[in-house]
């Protein structure tokens, strides 16, 4: 073997990171005895030094190049560039990972105006001849030298108009000869040089082009999205051309040796008599689905179908296979493991598992966690016609369609009609939440991933799309504005949750359906993996749907989502703005059986499970109305008092905004983030703190008394020094103490904190000595380690970064291992040290994020707890986390 | 010795925390043979023994006690309760530390009905001994047993006017009787109980007296205020009578060796004859200047003379003694080191090492650095009758007295024609930074110790007082309420920063005056520290003042100061709702001489020191017009609109307000201190940071051309990963490189970074390997770290932890160390390690805290910087940390 370039037969390992995965595919074909025609890689280390040799091929390459030629000629008994017996080749691009966007396909390379003449002997079909070179110059033209395709494409259709003929090898040989010397001036005219006659400046001119396309813009995009290595590059296949526009027994095909859209296990796929190449892409013609080939030319089909099982049996995946025959003989260019939709990645992974080709554990490993998302939420029927009006964010998955409504009470009134519907504001507050409740869907103008119609829609696993700017609400007129197009209240809209797109009218949508092999699956990765699984819900309906999904346990419980419910706002105002502690213990003494009551449904629906219960958290400001609102009311009033002196009900109004407009100034927060919230509010108000306590512990007694076994943990948020959790436990033991005489019961409970600013990740050994557990909650620690407010990176600085790879990975989806990472691990080491029992999980949206899935499990957690609808999801990735 | 209580005379080594401060001091005196009146110490552990037995004296103290008592009698030949010859005692508290607002003194305790007699006969003068008895009375029920003073007082005045005269000890021995009957039965009737003739309950009454005043509630504050230990204890002096108050030549007094005021080296004190104890701090009569005394008893005053070298050479110290003088016999009661002014403490400190009393090290321990800033800053004086009207946060020290002005404006205007101004608002904004420029002094109504007005006064070394609640303006009426009282623009008030007090009218003040001394105590302490000190300084002023003061540097030059300048403002608007590049670019072409200019000046002022230069950090909205004012200003121009739909004006104004209002709006950000700033503005806007650099080669090569050396240090602001910190030092790189191939000249430079997101100390390693310098911002990192908006904070929830002790200091006053701390440590390990060259300083407003400074120094690091008026506070107490 040469340095540069091996030959298929001479390959005995098939590395795909040298090869490609197209050449270490043909290679191992070719050396499994399959009908693949001759040809050689040129590897990917050449294309580094390529690059590196300021894109230039250099003199030992070339040698290489010209070495795997004389070989290929050699075996053919062909020459390369004999107008005699010409040897024509494909140049095919193949990086290690399939990367649509880079040059793909030359076909027919070796010919000329000499050569073409003995392809027309030898083929003893001249138009034939004629065709490939028409198509070889048509594509080199178009790759090598740049020269749109369309040109070609008139030239030709041209001449089909003047034969009267629809195809193109219905024309005649002497339409091909002009067509051929058009395409020749059409090259010199485009590009100022003649088309090269020389057959090994065609060589290398097409290698070349396909290392350049390895950093065109498309392929760096793509990359970016799909989070390739840049320094991966790219090998570029030679191979002998085999012609399935030969004859009539001649096609090519594709085929998948299973369905990849339902995991069904038969052979699926299509053909196209007399084609060549892309023909079957192209869409010109409409191939034949593949089981008429069996009638067609079985012989072929037969020896298909023994390649498929063999191939399938010696990758053990599913493959995806292209072939051409030329005159009833079949070739095989291409085997690759064949894409799948997510229902038939599940399928296929358990049936592989029963037909004992591959173990539980690869077949855990082959399904990336992500895919499960697109099993578990309604989604967008992609079969169907759409017409995408804009994009926003997408916040929350899941597609659905709905009459468009635009306050909270319009939701509530059209649900209760019966109606679908989409709730669409600027952006939504807590007021709003009995809209949310109510809608199928939620859209907005404005606001990022964690916008609060972001959190609450995913907290419901409801779709969301968030920060759709295009979007032009206009509530007084009660219409929506996108671009020229006006919606009006209660017109039909969707939304994509899982893309942020927003489409016209009615869609499709398929519901969620988790087969008997999802189960399976799920159940295989039970068995391996260590990490637990707990969800994060809020009520009892989502405690039971997370149980459903496999969760373990409830390990953010947020209590005051609670708080928002439309019939408790008003409580919670009054206790917020009361003048006195007696009136603001009365505020809370009838909130007190609203709390119990959810505490009750939610720890009922996990029996037997642990619960962990976050204290209130929240700045209180967050529950009162809007500020600017008011400030804008208080100016609008004052200016009418101006006009209108004398009208009694505008100083009414006046005296009573002001008033309000003061307490809310007074709780207002230059960075509430960092503000009066956590722990601090149960200082400072520690009223409401005991309140949650009872609720917790009458609920409980309740469960206890119908015999069932409710396990609440109880969590201080925000906790940055140990005397605040000292303080927090014995306050909360207290209440317990006192509700446990009162009910002549024993609760058992642990008593932990959220580990969510640095200073209690660093201090950590001190407060593990007072504490059960610690939680991560990693969307705040990941705000203060790194200094951004989600709120306000998001969208702005923080996709400068992105874009500008000054950071690799949102750290907001992606554990930042680096830093957060590192303070967990200080906490982790610091408070097992003190206390080796500690408990540890984490709760920040991370714990539904696989590769921060894998962090933990190295870390030692305990548990992960994420949204209900990612508990699958968290599942599998923890198993995946285990067998790596 | 026995174990509760220990015989002056047989205390070997004087141990303050076992016999407190002024048994401690009688025995060194007892030791030294001076005359000092026989007694003994119940020690501290006595006091924590008392607490732990339920605040009862037990068995085993009881009977020590009166081992002690036994002692006294039989050295001084009489008896405890003996009617003949009766033991006379003083039971005084002394704690280890002194402490206003415990018990302190019970004189002629051992007196009652029978013994008052023996002493009579004893003395030869019955109204002595009446008027002994009188006193014992008064003192024993008002301490002991909670009978207020004024009843007493009450009751010999009717004596003394029914015989017309003035002096208690002028009363006739009848009175005298009648009294004392009145003085007991007044116990009886407002205790209930008779008064105790025991003189064993006398003596355990007391001693038990002191022991409970520790817990009393001033006690208590006094210990929380000044950071005093609870677990100190008092011990308690019971101690031979002697008296001043017999006879012609008895007299008691107070002596400092040197004046307490100036450090001037001569006694200083002053005496009564014929008094006892206290009456020479109770003020009844005027007291005689010591020199008095040489004239009347030179015998005494000559034997107290020697007395006061002798002691001050014992101790080292200026001391502050307690004498009496019974007969013409000298007898010491308490010796203690002297209180001292700041001006005395450090003419004392330079004077005892000319002297060759004590070492320059010592010199320097002996004074605490704070004490300093008395010294630095224009004081109110104390000694002048003010009225304080309401009190204030002590933003910036500094006393002033000026007129009232409430807008920026008038300040300037006002200031122009050269009066003193008093700039009062509610807070300010940088608009208003031209006027706080112009006023001599600040205060606010709103905003804590780092609102901008604390910031930028204290930047500027102006007296302010901040989050005066109690003052109501009205901008309308140009009023300033505090409750009743209201004050009209151009009236004059005065503030003191130090303290916070708003005090009436025009106080008088002292400006600082720099003595020989005080620059002497400085160079030992530069002889001595290893931490460099620099200052934080925005202008030429403040470097010039900087340098004055002993800077070696600037450690944080804040650009964005430079960009709040009145006439600069409208610039850097235009420049931030720039509708375009070009737009933006002409803004900053504009601005780029300007900040020229700010960087000559303070280069200059630091010739051939380091200055580090901070690239532009705060978020842009800090520039812009107020968010809230502009809603307002919306919806009331909205509000017109409806009333007269037909004025132009209005429409116009409209449109204006809502472009503006939208520009602010997108710039609007949740949490501010954690949004687009620092560097991430650098990313966003790089034209900004491209002008600064620019800005800073243009001055540097200036002054090199004069011949002067520039040492410029350029700081990126907010750096949190490595990748950030290695554009941003590409791009200043690339900009010095090309403005010094246009000037022809070569810079030596640093680049650095700030720490002050925990994940940039986390990463520290990361990012040394690119920067020169990191220089830790511990404001910011502290509010990171802790998860504590500053602005938020303080008083609110701060000031609750503060209280309630959940927190032991303030965060942002002194370095967390377990938090923050650690971080420091962290990054100082890391970046050391990877870079053993590297410059680390801090520029956070602890740099000039003495518990910080001495962190500092125990970690290594080069230098602290601070604002310019606390550079010899910092230089004293980087000696300290040296030295300890």
């Amino acid at each position: 073997m040469s340095k540069w370039v091996h030959l298929f037969h001479e390959i005995e390992k098939a590395d795909r990171m040298v090869y490609g995965g197209k050449g270490a595919g043909l290679a191992d074909m070719t050396r499994a005895g399959l009908p693949v025609p001759p040809g050689f890689v040129v590897t990917t280390n050449a294309c580094h030094a390529f690059n590196d040799n300021g894109q230039q091929l250099h003199q030992e390459m070339l040698a290489d190049i010209l070495s795997g030629i004389t070989a290929l000629s050699v075996r053919q008994q062909k020459g390369f560039g004999d107008p005699k017996r010409p040897l024509l080749v494909s140049v095919r691009s193949g990086a290690p990972v399939s990367m649509p966007g880079m040059m793909d396909t030359i076909l027919n390379l070796g010919l000329n105006d000499d050569t073409v003449v003995g392809l027309a002997t030898l083929s003893g079909d001249p138009i034939f001849a004629y065709a490939c070179y028409h198509r070889f110059i048509q594509m080199y033209a178009e790759i090598v030298l740049g020269v749109p395709r369309y040109h070609f494409e008139k030239l030709i259709t041209s001449y089909k108009q003047a034969e009267s003929v629809t195809e193109d090898h219905d024309l005649s040989l002497a339409s091909y000869q002009l067509l051929i010397h058009d395409d020749l001036e059409l090259v010199f005219s485009q590009t100022g040089k003649e088309f090269p006659q020389d057959v090994y400046e065609q060589l290398f001119g097409a290698i070349a082009a396909v290392f350049l396309s390895w950093n065109n813009d498309r392929a760096k995009v793509y990359r970016r999205i799909h989070h390739i290595a840049e320094e991966l590059g790219t090998a570029v296949n030679v191979q002998c051309m085999v012609f399935g526009n030969l004859g009539e027994f001649s096609g090519t095909g594709v085929v998948f040796t299973r369905d990849p859209s339902t995991g069904e296990r038969k052979l699926f796929g299509e053909y196209l008599m007399h084609a060549q190449g892309e023909d079957i892409v192209a869409g010109i013609r409409t191939p034949n689905l593949i089981d008429q080939l069996s009638i067609e030319l079985p012989e072929v089909y037969h020896q298909l179908h023994a390649v498929c099982q063999q191939l399938e049996t010696y990758y053990r995946d599913v493959q995806d296979i292209e072939f051409t025959f030329e005159n009833g003989t079949l070739y095989l260019l291409q085997t690759r493991s064949a894409k799948r939709s997510a229902t038939a990645a599940v399928q296929i992974a358990t049936d592989l598992v029963h037909e004992g080709l591959i173990a539980k554990q690869e077949a855990l490993q082959r399904i990336a966690p992500e895919v499960l998302d697109q099993l578990l939420h309604p989604s967008l029927d992609e079969s169907a016609a759409i017409t995408v009006l804009t994009r926003g964010l997408p916040a929350s998955p899941g597609a659905v369609s709905g009459r468009i409504v635009f306050t909270a009470d319009e939701a509530v009134e059209s649900a209760a009609q019966g109606q679908t519907v989409l709730l669409v504001r600027h952006e939504t507050s807590p007021e709003d939440i009995h809209g949310i409740l109510a809608a199928s869907g939620i859209l907005t103008s404005r606001g990022g991933m964690t916008s609060h119609a972001a959190v609450v829609a995913r907290g419901m696993g409801k779709p969301c799309v968030c920060g759709c700017d295009a979007l032009h609400i206009d509530e007084q007129k009660h219409t929506l504005t996108l671009g020229e197009r006006v919606l009006h209240g209660g017109d039909m809209l969707s939304i994509d949750g899982a893309t942020g797109r927003v489409i016209e009218g009615i869609v499709p949508v398929k519901s969620p359906h988790l087969t008997e092999s999802f189960r399976e699956l799920m159940s295989y990765a039970d068995e391996v993996r260590a990490l637990g699984i707990r969800a994060n819900a809020d009520t009892p309906e989502d405690a039971r749907l997370a149980r459903r999904l496999g969760a373990e346990g409830i390990g953010l419980c947020r209590t005051e989502h609670m708080f928002m419910a439309e019939e408790r706002i008003p409580l919670v105002q009054k206790m917020i703005l009361a003048g006195s502690k007696s009136e603001r213990e009365e505020a809370l003494r009838d909130l007190l059986p609203l709390q119990e009551h959810d505490f009750y449904g939610i720890l009922q629906a996990m029996d037997g499970l642990p619960v962990t219960i976050r204290l209130l958290d929240p700045p209180l400001h967050e529950f009162l109305p809007n500020r600017e609102g008011l400030i804008a009311k208080l100016a609008t009033l004052q200016t009418k008092r101006h006009y209108e002196p004398d009208n009694e009900s505008i100083h009414h109004a006046l005296s009573e905004t002001e008033t309000l407009l003061n307490k809310v100034q007074h709780l207002h927060e230059h960075n509430p983030m960092l503000g009066q919230r956590g722990c601090r509010l149960g200082f400072v108000f520690p009223e409401v703190y005991d309140m949650q306590v009872r609720a917790i512990c009458r609920a409980a007694f309740r469960l206890i008394e119908q015999g069932a076994t409710p396990m609440p943990e109880i969590m201080i948020p925000l906790v940055g020094h140990a005397e605040e959790f000292r303080r927090m436990r014995t306050m909360v033991e207290k209440i317990i103490e006192e509700e446990s005489r009162t009910a002549n019961q024993r609760l058992s409970y642990l008593v932990g904190t959220m580990i969510e600013i640095p200073r209690a990740a660093l201090t950590s050994d001190q407060i593990a000595r007072e504490a059960d557990f610690f939680s991560f909650g990693t969307n705040d620690l990941t705000q203060t380690t790194l200094g951004y407010s989600r709120d306000d990176a998001e969208g702005k600085f923080l996709q400068v970064y992105l874009d500008e790879k000054i950071l690799a990975k949102n750290p907001f989806t992606e554990i930042d291992r680096d830093g957060v990472g590192q303070l967990i691990t200080i906490a982790k080491n610091k408070g097992r040290y003190v206390k080796p029992s500690l408990k540890l999980g984490i709760c920040g949206e991370h714990g539904g994020e696989k590769n921060s899935i894998a962090f933990c499990h190295q870390e030692g957690l305990n548990y992960v707890s994420c949204s209900p609808y990612r508990v699958p999801i968290a599942r599998l990735a923890a198993a995946h986390a285990a067998l790596s």
